[in-house]
Formats: structure tokens, C-alpha cells, sequence
């Protein structure tokens, strides 16, 4: 049986493209964090739509289930097999063409396997911006991004990926073909379908095309580092840029102590930019548009000192200053990952409950495991932390098998808490297979049969990425 | 039968909100535009999520068709019952409730039948804007608003209804109800569902309370009515505005001499406010923010003139001006109707080919009904015109009849031409009853597969607004 489905999948794409030795498939069947792997019964990867519907018509008609995979980038294992060895993984890889940009209409029109920093580029080669950024955007898919509704820096002024998309083309489960690739921003002539897609984690189809907006450039940025007392002081100060700059507001993302000092100890040459600053938390701010934008950036400091909001502030000077703030939030993540056992959250709080929360749950969390350490960074803006826990710093070196072992307790304790205040457990990872379960222990009967029903109507026979967002 | 359900109904409601006297339902079985009447069971007005999930319980046990009605100041009939007496309509106009607002998150929790007028005075009270605004909004309200998710002159900054919606609450066609009140920035937490009920036009649930995002006030103003040569001109000077005015760019709207005159007709002391222009085509353009934005428009418009896209213009020096420009722009769909019978279309054209669309279909039109005009005005900087028919001027006045009688050749004359343009034949105004057919006979099979299953996937029965969005 899976025989016949393998000559049937070589035939279709050619045998370079249907991967099944374990050093072929090795880079594909785990996740970007190590901590998840699976097999798989191949490793396909078709050049161009007809071919992804050739592929998804195939296992089809086998019964056998698809994964698909953009650029391996994911935290939540929404992208990598099981590991019953049975299930197949369709790589977007190949499909890398710019279709078409139009800098008049505002549109990109471009296949799923091109990637985020690609999109950027092209954008940029016709006098536009393509705003969406995020730190793996050197090797993340726009089919992924997509698929996952990712996030990013520019959320706060831009949107989800899902407010930047226009139009799609999916290969639906039995193999057909959706062409929704139009470019247009108002059209009401049905159902949203393109939004049952994005964000569906390829659970309902697979994403192969896709029209996305392009945006006036943005050139000239003011820039700051501010360390705030507290995370109060943070989202009051968020209030008096918005106040000040209004739609030149890009980016407002918060940084604690730990994640800064992670930061100045593996990245090399990095300096803290606000040495004579004593608190825990600071704001990387940024306006972004055509003229002058220090004035008005100034002006929010300048009342945000007056009313004790700002400990210490640096300002980026140069384009090269403008650099080295953005390394140091950009920096966390790998940082993180140099020193081992990392435990990942990323959730959203209501803006206005955000101090509180943060506050309320840190002692929780302290009872649970003494020593532990909050990393947290991430988009203030919107509500979104980056959330995670180091080990602590314990003499034998054992702080990451007490972390593992605290794991689930910790875990818990902050979905728990973020869905008391109606939060959300996952803010722009998307669920995967890793989260699925917990989303649905937080949400309603209601809802849980809800996304039930969709699933079952567009994929009734469970094929497209068991297991990933629907447990 | 029905009888026993008009019995459960009133027991609900109470007898005074369950109306079945001709004169009591007269006002909710005929659209706005006279067009369109029909005949009810009852008209049921709940005053509670729970009185709406009660009625739509009852009437999905007793397999009764409801038909959710706001505001009902629709266009194309997907608010008001069809012809047989066996269907209740369900008016939210009863739950005006503004349960929260949160000016530091940035959102207001509203009810179903809240006027989007009151939705922009309770944001302005609390310091922040609710930036949706359309000809109807003093009768309109932001459940119709979200079910048809409506456009309006906020479109080009701040997106259509669905890109302000941040959470639900729908009562289900078996009378659950699905709580989906977040008010958060990023939740990817599985499908969207929101997204699958907002533009639904009520044929999957009744959507009884909504969170929407405000935003930073923006109460300084530039306005300029600005007469172009041609709908080529109009585009170029967007880009040129674009260009030098960026987010502040607010409203973007397009007024062809038909339009104008029948304004300056009717609509007692108005005035040409650039009587030096002897073309077709003006464009109203306002940005929008917290500082002086007089220098930007300026410039745009300087280097418009140098470049020939600009006949005569005219600034708002005052407010008392600016509302001056809007009501030339806010009058004309008054005016039109003054007039007698008008053919309404409501499109989108990718805006890269908008002009030479408007070029292509007028020797067409003209070729069917001869003088006929041409009322062209809309949301150009989205694409989006609405371009209705007004009847010839002859002998005898029976323009209107030759208007009727051309009516559906006239209409799938600009359909294909827009379909065959990669268009939308319906930008705002949604499907309803007298669309629904049309969009399908442009939709591929696969796409109304897609809609169909999820339209069977959620109301099985199909009790919701038969007829409405899916022929």
C-alpha cells in the first residue's frame, strides 16, 4: 500500500523529490527547537501547485495523512511528523516564485516556500514595504507565516499575517484547487475563506499561494531604549506615545532584566544602553515614516520623565546605534538557547491587566520552583509576552533537570492564570502539537465543537495534519 | 404550529415584544430602499443574549426560518423576509447596551443593536476613536455592520469591519451560544472563528454583542476637494499623497460630475467647490492626525500640479468648510434617490486597472441604454465605486422606465466586465437575496463547495436567512 503510494508520489514529482533516506529526511522530521521529532513515510517535495495537488490527491485516495512543513521555523511542533513512521511531510521549499508585484495596487502576489525575508527584499526593490518581521525571518515560509498567523515587531501598526493577506491558493484535502489569489481590499461576496485557512496550522488544507499587501516604505525611524520602573510604567508610557507620535507608532517591545542580561552575556560586544538604569524593565520603542519623527518621540519622553515613567533612556543616533538596540531584543532568543533547558510561553494578557498579571504571577511561580528564571520580552503592545523560564542558577549545575522536572507545574500555573483573565496561551506561536490539548481544556464546549465542525466539513476524513491544533 | 411557537415566543419575550399586527411589522418587512418586502410570521424583538437564544431555540425546534435584522439599512435585501409568511424576523434593535470600554486597551464591548453613531460617541466620550463611519451610521448598528462586514470612508487606514472586530458573541442556529468576547490583539489559538461569522449576513448564527479595537483620536484635519482630469489622474495623485502623507492618509474618495450635479441639484446651498474644473472626475482627500498636516497635503498636491493631475482644488480652511466637502460626498446616495430609480452597484476593481475599467464600460452601458448616466463616487483609494444608473433625461420622463427595462442587461454588462477584471461584485454592501445568485455564477465550483459546506457544517437545518449569500 505505501508502496504503491511512493511510486505513485515519484511519479508525479520525480524520484529527486520523493525523500526517504534518513539522511535526506533527517532535516525535516524535527523541529527547530531539537525537542521534537518524529519519522516519516516520506519526505515530498513538489515545485508547483499542480504538483501539491497531485501529492495531496495521492495520499488521498491512500488514506494516508500529510504534514505540511514551510520553512521549519515553528516552536509548538505544528510542523514535524509523528512517530508512527506513516505519515507523510509535503515541503513548501520548492515553491519559491515571486509571481507578480504590482507597487501601484499595494500587492505581492507569491508562492508559499518564499521566504518572509525574500518577501521583504521584493518589496523593497519596488519602493515598498513589506512589513511583516520577525527573528526567523531568514528561513520562515510565507506559507508558514500564513498557516500559523504569525506575529512579529510590526503587529502593533500592521496587523497579523492574516491582516496583510488579500487572497489564497490552497490544495484542498481531496486535491482540488481553491484559486483565491485576488488582490482585493473589499470584497464581500461570501464567506471569508481565505480566514477558515490562515492560522489553520495546514490542518485543512495546504496553502501554496497567497496575495499580500505591500505598504508605503517607511524610511526614517527615531528610536529609543527606555527603562522603565515596572511593567505599569511600561504600558502608561505606551499611552503617551500613542498620544504623541498617533500612526507613526511601529514597534513597543518590553525587555526584563534577565532577558537583557542573557543578552550581554552571550552576544558579543552587546552593551546595556541604559547603564543608569536599576529596574527591571525596559521598552525598545520605534516611529517609523517619511519626515523627521525625533520631535515627537522627544515630547513622549520628555512627559514620560516628568511623570517618573523613564529611569534612564538612550536614543539611537545613527542608523548603526538603531542596530544595536534592535540586536539586543533580537539577540534573546538564541541567547536564551545557549544556556540549555528553556521553558517557552507566549501568551497574550488584556493590555490593561498586564502589570497585574505579571506581578501576580511571579510568585507563583517562585514557590514552585525557588531560583527560577523569567525571561521575559516580547510585543507590549499588543499584549503579547514572550514568557519563559530559565533554570535557575544552582551549584552541581542541575537547575535544567529541576526545570524539566517543574515542567508541567510551571506550565500550568501561567495558562491557568492567563485564562482568569481571559487571556490567551497562545499569542502568535499558534497551538501545533504541543499546545493543542491545553487550548482546548481553556475554551467552551461551544467552541471546541465549533472548530469540530469545520475540520470535519473541510476534511472529513482527518488527513491534513492530525494531531496539530485540534487534539 | 406556529401557533405553538408565537405561544413559546411570547412566553420568552413577553407579549409587547413579539409583533404580529400589520401595522407593528410594517417597518421590518421592507428594506431601505422600497425594493424589497416580504411577509412575517412574527417579528420578535429580544432584549437579551439570552431572549435571542431562546427565540432561535425555539424556532430551530420548531424547524422556522429566522431572518436577523439591525439597523435594516441594507442594499441588497438580506435583512427583510421573503414572501411566505413562515419566517420570523429576529431585530437586535432592542440590545443597545455598551457593556465595557477600555480606552487603555484600546476597546468597547457593544451589543448587537448599538447605532454605529452611538458605538463613535461612547469611543469619543472615553478619549478615543471608533474610526468606522458610513452614510447610515445614525440608523445603522454594529451587528449588521459586523454581519455584512460593512466598509465606509475609514477603509483605507483603518480596514473594514472585520480587520476592528476583535471578539463574538453569536447565538448558534440550535439556540447555544458562543461566547467569544476576547478583546485581545493575538489569539492563535485555533480557527477564527470570528472571522467565519463576520460578512456571514446571518446565515450561520445571530452575532448578539462584539469587542471592537478604538484608536488614538486624530482631531486635526487637512481636507482638500480636488478636481482631475481623468480616474488615470486619481490614481497617480493617491500615490503621490501616499507618498508624502503616509498613515495619515484617512479618506481618499472619488466624485464623478453626475454625482456632483445631482448633489448641487438637490441638496439645498451647496456648492462647486472648484467651479474652474471642467472635467468629469474630483476626488475628496483628508488626512487625519495629531498635528499640523496642511504641509503634507500641500506638497502632495504641489507636485500634482506640476505633474498635470490637478484641474482646480479647493482646501478646507475651517471646519465649517470640511463639512461643507463631506456633504457633497454624504449627499449624494440622497440625492440619487430624489431622482426615482436608481441601479445600484457596489464594486471593486484591482485599483491598477481602475481606470481603464471605467473607460471600458461606459461606451458599453451607453451602447444598451443610450444617455444613460453614470452616478460613479466611492472608496477609490480602496478600489472600490459605487457605480449606479440613473435614468436617461427624455421627452415624456419615462427614463425610468427604459432603466428597468434595461436593468439586468445593464447589470451583467458590469458584472462580466468586472468579474473578467479580477473584481468583486459586491466591495461592501454584502450578498443578501439579490446578489447571492450572481456572486455564484462568478465563483468557481470549488469555492461554492467551500461555502456550502461550511454554511451545512454550522445551520444543518438551514434555518438562517435562507436565501441570503448562497442562492
Amino acid at each position: 500500500m505505501s508502496d504503491d503510494l511512493l511510486q505513485r508520489l515519484r511519479e508525479a514529482l520525480g524520484t529527486q523529490h520523493v525523500l526517504t533516506d534518513e539522511s535526506d529526511v533527517a532535516a525535516y522530521i524535527v523541529d527547530w527547537t531539537g525537542a521534537h521529532s518524529g519519522r516519516a513515510l516520506a519526505v515530498v517535495r513538489p515545485g508547483s501547485t499542480e504538483e501539491v495537488a497531485d501529492v495531496v490527491a495521492a495520499c488521498h485516495r491512500a488514506g494516508v495523512a500529510i504534514v505540511p512543513q514551510g520553512g521549519n521555523t515553528g516552536l509548538v511542533a505544528g510542523g514535524v511528523p509523528d512517530g508512527s513512521g506513516n505519515q507523510v511531510v509535503l515541503s513548501l521549499g520548492r515553491m519559491r516564485a515571486i509571481r507578480d508585484i504590482d507597487p501601484v495596487a499595494g500587492t505581492i502576489t507569491v508562492e508559499a516556500g518564499v521566504v518572509l525575508a525574500d518577501v521583504q527584499a521584493a518589496a523593497a526593490a519596488a519602493g515598498r514595504l513589506f512589513p511583516m518581521s520577525l527573528g526567523s525571518e531568514g528561513s520562515c515560509t510565507i506559507g508558514g507565516n500564513l498557516s500559523t498567523n504569525a506575529g512579529g515587531t510590526a503587529v502593533l501598526r500592521y496587523g497579523m499575517t492574516r491582516e496583510l493577506a488579500l487572497g489564497l491558493e490552497v490544495v484542498l484535502p481531496d486535491g482540488r484547487v481553491w484559486d483565491g489569489l485576488r488582490g482585493l481590499r473589499k470584497d464581500n461576496t461570501g464567506y471569508s475563506l481565505k480566514d477558515v485557512f490562515i492560522g489553520a496550522e495546514g490542518t485543512l488544507g495546504v496553502i501554496t499561494a497567497a496575495v499580500m499587501r505591500l505598504f508605503p516604505p517607511t524610511p526614517v525611524r527615531a528610536t529609543a531604549w527606555v527603562s522603565v520602573p515596572d511593567t505599569a510604567s511600561a504600558v502608561t508610557l505606551l499611552g503617551l506615545v500613542q498620544a504623541h507620535a498617533g500612526a507613526h507608532l511601529a514597534t513597543y517591545e518590553i525587555v526584563n532584566r534577565a532577558a537583557l542580561d542573557l543578552v550581554l552575556t552571550h552576544l558579543p560586544g552587546a552593551r546595556d544602553p541604559a547603564p543608569g538604569a536599576t529596574s527591571d524593565w525596559a521598552v525598545l520603542v520605534e516611529l517609523a515614516g517619511t519626515s523627521d519623527l525625533d520631535a515627537p518621540l522627544e515630547a513622549a519622553l520628555g512627559e514620560a520623565v516628568e511623570q517618573g515613567l523613564v529611569e534612564d533612556a538612550a536614543f539611537a543616533g545613527s542608523s548603526a546605534q538603531r542596530s544595536t538596540l534592535w540586536a539586543l531584543r533580537e539577540g534573546i532568543s538564541e541567547a536564551q538557547k545557549v544556556e540549555g533547558a528553556t521553558l517557552k510561553h507566549d501568551v497574550t494578557l488584556p493590555i490593561a491587566d498586564l502589570a497585574l498579571w505579571t506581578d501576580r504571577i511571579t510568585p507563583i511561580l517562585e514557590s514552585i520552583l525557588p531560583g527560577v528564571r523569567l525571561v521575559t520580552y516580547g510585543h507590549v503592545g499588543d499584549g503579547n509576552l514572550h514568557f519563559n523560564l530559565s533554570p535557575p542558577v544552582v551549584d552541581g549545575g542541575n537547575g535544567g533537570d529541576a526545570l524539566l522536572a517543574a515542567a508541567g507545574e510551571l506550565t500550568s500555573a501561567i495558562y491557568d492564570s492567563v485564562a482568569a483573565a481571559r487571556g490567551s496561551i497562545s499569542a502568535e506561536h499558534g497551538l501545533g502539537s504541543t499546545k493543542a490539548a491545553a487550548a482546548a481544556s481553556y475554551k467552551s464546549q461551544v467552541e471546541v465543537d465549533l472548530m469540530r465542525a469545520i475540520k470535519d466539513a473541510l476534511d472529513p476524513q482527518g488527513l491534513m495534519n492530525p494531531g496539530t491544533l485540534l487534539a
